[in-house]
């Protein structure tokens, strides 16, 4: 649905434009002059109200005045005279529109007012439109343009959605010095209407597009992106930066466009749970979307590397490791072709490296072919091909020695064909990527380019941009994302809530908590609410020693720091002897919890979380007392399937801890799972709980066990 | 001393080379043109065996041939013939040698061997020498260069080491577009005489070289590089990148120098005792080197961010937040001058986002000095000066408003001089990084580039540039390094130390290894070795309840896995069962530790680890449970100054468990670096030792107490 409004939207046979002039300094004029020289086909309706023609075409008083009601209106003017005009093309029958224009929601109150009389302009009309406070966009497929820098170069497989409008606009000429270019790229400003996630969702269904790469200063809807992103990253790759994390990119978002700026560790569950890859800077995006947009899949992550100089070849195996890949050795059969290629000595195990080597075409096209071809490696890494570049740099010497010889002839005589050598990977089907300290002046990096294959101005950088492949790879193979319902609402669980709103609690008690939690199938110890000596006695000797005694009532918090918790508990004697120890501390009798003592050295947490922008949220990761001084805790939206689930457990920093560990059992991580996945589901079912923390949940052997547990209410 | 006989080598009045010849496409011949080329003043003798001149000079046939014993001999010739040459310029009286050829230590056992007979030779003639297998040097000041790439551009003010030839020669072409020049930089290759230490601590007293960038693939002396480093980085940055510490990068390393690569955090420890600060990848290296070796002195790290763009603005605040620096929002004072420059509704409390701009001067100039002379900040950081670049990106769509005005006119016409906007941060004494994604095609890029201020083409780029510069503030006011001395070993503990060699013990028991600790004033609990039940009895009540019983024997590991150690026992009775019950888990008569109970949640490490590469080191971090599966720990050559150790103490990732945590107390910070230097200076006095692993050392309150201890001997 989404996708077939923007499609009319970025498809338009008709575009109207207001703030367009004959003066070539306007941001009108620019963006005018882009959609009339990069090749728009259809009617173009400069709107002036003075001028009979602007840019050489006849131009209109006033929507009304034209011959047609344009597809799509496109307005760069003060933002007073805005509303005016939207209107008119409302009445005219215009449906999308485009706001350039700034002085919004990003101004504050004032602005947000506007916008939001501009929001209930285009509902009145039943139009869409992307901004205000944009830079426009650009569909290569449909030869439109609509920001103010000229196209260049040719249409490439990269979609771009930005909430800056410099990622889309000012950043062309960078792109195009490295041979980067977008399928289709959208700046969507403020999103008072069409958002980031309407273009990822349209993106996602372009088939012009193999990857799409998104800015982000704030996701307005979290839920509906996961929905969205989840449906497309199995099938087509999503890369996004997020700047908001820090108080101070916050703060600068939030003059921007407006945007609440969230937590990023909020945002760094939500990208693994949609299967995106996230980058911190806006380089690793174009780069690394450039290489997802561009290569064959790969099929595993045993990386060839062939060089023609040792530093890069080593700093292109150490990222390459760093980060998720593998260099293999290559067998013996492999190093016997090789070799004979190679000055004597050069080492062929992989890395290969030629050392400075004068013969490019054993290099790139030889070895290449061989080390593709060997079913040994499953990407390439290249560092070193050169050769205009390389010759231009060092004429200046050598002319010396070439009297009456021009650069231009000696750079026309190496004028080797390169496009089978630029075709490696697709023709071996082995995705590579190059690394090249020579830019598009050089022959070989321009023919890369121009066949899609990534040349970047670094080996780290070529090396990650490899990897980001594999990292896809491993999305792209995630099971699927099996989401089983949970029954109805436990009623003992109901009747436990609703007892605690009866009482005005804001928090249920620890017996409660743990009584409810066991509802959904959460284990606990085995334990009993007692309220005098000759109950601790009853209960212990039933429960069987060792036991722990706990002071449990809603109001106290902190029970170890205020001598409440008595544990180890060895026999009768010592349980009555601590209970009045705890009736002591209390300062007024209070219930005492007599609890199994569950041991067990590895303690974790589980918990539910409530974001003002996210919605429940699901918390797994180390427990007990080092939770905040190692913040090893991983999140995900609520509710989750049992992948995520899975996921979560496997990504904790710590999660050695979960395995074979210093003599103990594995942790039961289907029971772990489980368990995440109840908790998940708790809050849908009980939507008066904002908040649970399960803390420890104790491995007790194998066994997760919720030895700790607090149930907050609204 | 070494930067002596540096300084000789790369000032040479004179030079032979051998291996250049009249064919233009030789490597030989390269390195030769480019000492003609590149303006080297004094003698330059080809040797040649046949040709009469070479590139235009009069050629020799042998070192005895020459008409002076040259200061600087260059070998560009087969391995085989090495030798040869290299002896007859030794006994003509030559000093001084670069040794380009390869096929010495990085192919193997013969190579080895040759590169120990240079050595040798070398020696017998008092000769030093660069090299083998390298790529030459430069050295600005003598406009000296002996690589094959012609220099470009202005001599700079970053000083240059490198392991890998690349990276001082072919990267010349790509530094160049950069705007980035090197004092003097020097490629060292096998580093069979001359190491990067050498140039290191020459760079360190080069007055033209501000800032030092090393490539390291291994350090073959950890220890002088530390003691060398530490002299310099004080008044001096130094920028590091090491690749060798994975598996895949160490052997790719190994084969192209011979280099035997470290491990990771071992490195990570050098750097940090060493202030050097360690990047991951060369543009890194030399971004951040440029901005070092330009930029005056930050004095704080509070940043103000000015740019045209919201999206880089924010971008910008995001990373710098996240290295280290703050963005304060700017006085109403400061923000009532900028504002009536911007347009209406602009943010100016920091970023300040002129947004879409077109007077540039309003921005790097007037603004550039508000803020740089506010007082309110240390650095500033610009994104979006351009001029020509963006004109030359719109003409082909302005031209068409614009007949007969060609690009050159339009260009030619906004040349306003820019050498006061680019001296800003020099005026000012606030130093500037720029972001632009425009190149040297920009005017400003151009002109901030060659008055020395870096451009970087990535806001994030930027940002880590000036984090640099707040780095190394960090590195520049550290304390003194104060190495306070131990006395003379302790007699009690050396006699522990002979009792276990004599009874050829591989490790001291737990007892013996505490009470040794105990000699240097290491915290241990009081304990008691016992031999019955009797004894675990007078001991208890000695030491007094609650206490913990172990067996105490050097074979037995792991003692928690096997029953042999009982916790917190409370009586008589407890003990003399938790006695019997660790004999009969023995499985034999066992002594068996009674020692104090120590209760603490917070349980550390620390230690001495034996090295190969860096001999002994000193460890601490997370100990207990969870030592493993964090890996939080911190390493320092051993021994360590107070310094070292209070850095150690506040770099492991979780040390907010240091601090006030969860009602505990602070940890006694100055009693645990006390331990670490104590520590550290162990083995010096007892040689005997390699290995102490203290752990838990468990926090009781505030003090750190060793509860266990492993000291292992040669």
């Amino acid at each position: 649905m989404s996708a077939s409004f923007l499609h009319s939207l970025m498809n338009p046979k008709s575009i109207a434009i207001v703030g367009a002039s004959n003066n070539p300094m306007k941001m009108g004029t620019m963006h005018a002059l882009s959609i009339i020289k990069d090749g728009f086909k259809g009617k173009f309706y400069p709107i002036h109200p003075s001028e009979k023609t602007v840019l050489g075409l006849e131009a209109f008083a006033a929507p009304e005045d034209l011959p047609e009601a344009p597809d799509l209106a496109i307005f760069v003017l003060p933002s007073k005279y805005l509303l005016g005009f939207f209107e008119s093309f409302g009445r005219v029958g215009t449906k999308s529109a485009i706001v350039i224009t700034a002085g919004f929601k990003e101004i504050g109150v004032d602005g947000a007012a506007l916008e939001q009389q501009l929001k209930d302009m285009a509902a009145k009309y039943g139009m869409r439109f992307i901004g205000p406070n944009c830079m426009g966009l650009v569909n290569r497929e449909a030869d439109l343009n609509t920001t103010v820098m000229p196209l260049i170069g040719k249409p490439g497989h990269l979609g771009m959605i930005s909430q800056s409008g410099t990622y889309v606009a000012q950043t062309i000429v960078y792109l195009q010095k490295r041979g980067i270019h977008f399928s289709k790229a959208v700046s969507v400003g403020n999103e008072a209407d069409v958002n980031i996630i309407d273009v990822l969702e349209y993106l996602g269904e372009d088939p012009h597009t193999n990857a799409v790469a998104m800015y982000i200063e704030t996701i307005r809807d979290p839920r509906r992106f996961l929905e969205v992103a989840k449906k497309i990253t199995p099938r087509k790759p999503v890369i996004a930066q997020y700047v908001g994390g820090s108080e101070a990119g916050g703060r600068a978002g939030l003059s921007h466009t407006g945007a609440m700026a969230g937590k990023n560790y909020l945002y760094d569950g939500l990208f693994r749970q949609a299967g995106v890859i996230r980058v911190d800077t806006v380089e690793d995006l174009y780069a690394r979307g450039w290489a997802l947009a561009t290569q064959p899949p790969i099929h595993g992550n045993r990386i060839g590397i062939i060089t023609n100089s040792g530093g890069p070849g080593s700093a292109i195996a150490d990222t390459c490791e760093a980060n998720g890949c593998v260099m293999p050795i290559f067998s013996a059969s492999l190093q016997s072709k090789i070799k004979p290629l190679m000055p004597p000595h050069a080492p062929c195990g992989n890395p290969v490296d030629l050392t400075f080597s004068m013969d490019m075409g054993i290099m790139t096209d030889t070895i290449v072919d061989l080390v593709m071809q060997s079913g040994e490696v499953d990407g390439v890494v290249l560092h070193g091909a050169m050769s205009t570049g390389f010759m231009k740099a060092v004429f200046p010497h050598v002319s010396h020695l070439l009297p009456g010889i021009a650069l231009s002839d000696l750079v026309n005589q190496t004028g080797r064909q390169l496009s089978a050598t630029a075709s490696k990977p697709f023709d071996n089907g082995i995705p590579m990527t190059v690394s090249s300290f020579f830019d598009r002046d050089d022959a070989y990096t321009e023919a890369y380019e121009d066949a899609g294959v990534p040349v970047l101005d670094a080996p780290e950088k070529a090396a990650r941009a490899m990897a980001s492949l594999v990292q896809y790879k491993k999305i792209r193979d995630r099971g699927p994302d099996t989401h089983f319902s949970l029954a109805d609402a436990d009623p003992f669980a109901a009747q436990i809530i609703d007892d605690a709103v009866i009482n005005a609690q804001s928090a249920l008690d620890e017996y409660a908590a743990k009584k409810f939690l066991a509802c959904y199938g959460i284990p606990v110890p085995d334990e009993r609410l007692v309220h005098d000596a000759d109950g601790v006695v009853a209960a212990a000797n039933d429960i069987g020693f060792p036991v722990v005694l706990k002071a449990c009532d809603p109001d106290i918090l902190h029970k170890s720091d205020q001598n409440l918790v008595h544990v180890n508990i060895m026999d009768v004697d010592a349980a009555i002897h601590s209970y009045h120890l705890i009736q002591e501390a209390a300062g007024r009798p209070v219930p005492v919890l007599a609890a199994k003592m569950i041991s067990g050295r590895r303690e974790l947490l589980a918990g539910i979380t409530c974001d003002a922008q996210f919605g429940h949220c699901v918390a797994f990761g180390i427990g007990g007392v080092l939770t905040e001084a190692l913040n090893d805790i991983t999140y995900r939206l609520a509710p989750l399937g049992l992948r995520d689930a899975e996921e979560m457990i496997a990504e904790v920093r710590s999660a050695k801890l979960l395995g074979h560990y210093r003599g103990m059992p594995p942790a039961d991580v289907s029971l772990l799972a489980a368990i995440l996945v109840r908790l998940s589901k708790i809050p849908l079912l009980h939507p008066q709980i904002i908040e649970i923390d399960i803390n420890p949940l104790i491995l007790s052997g194998s066994q997760p066990v919720a030895v700790d547990a607090l149930v907050v209410l609204k």
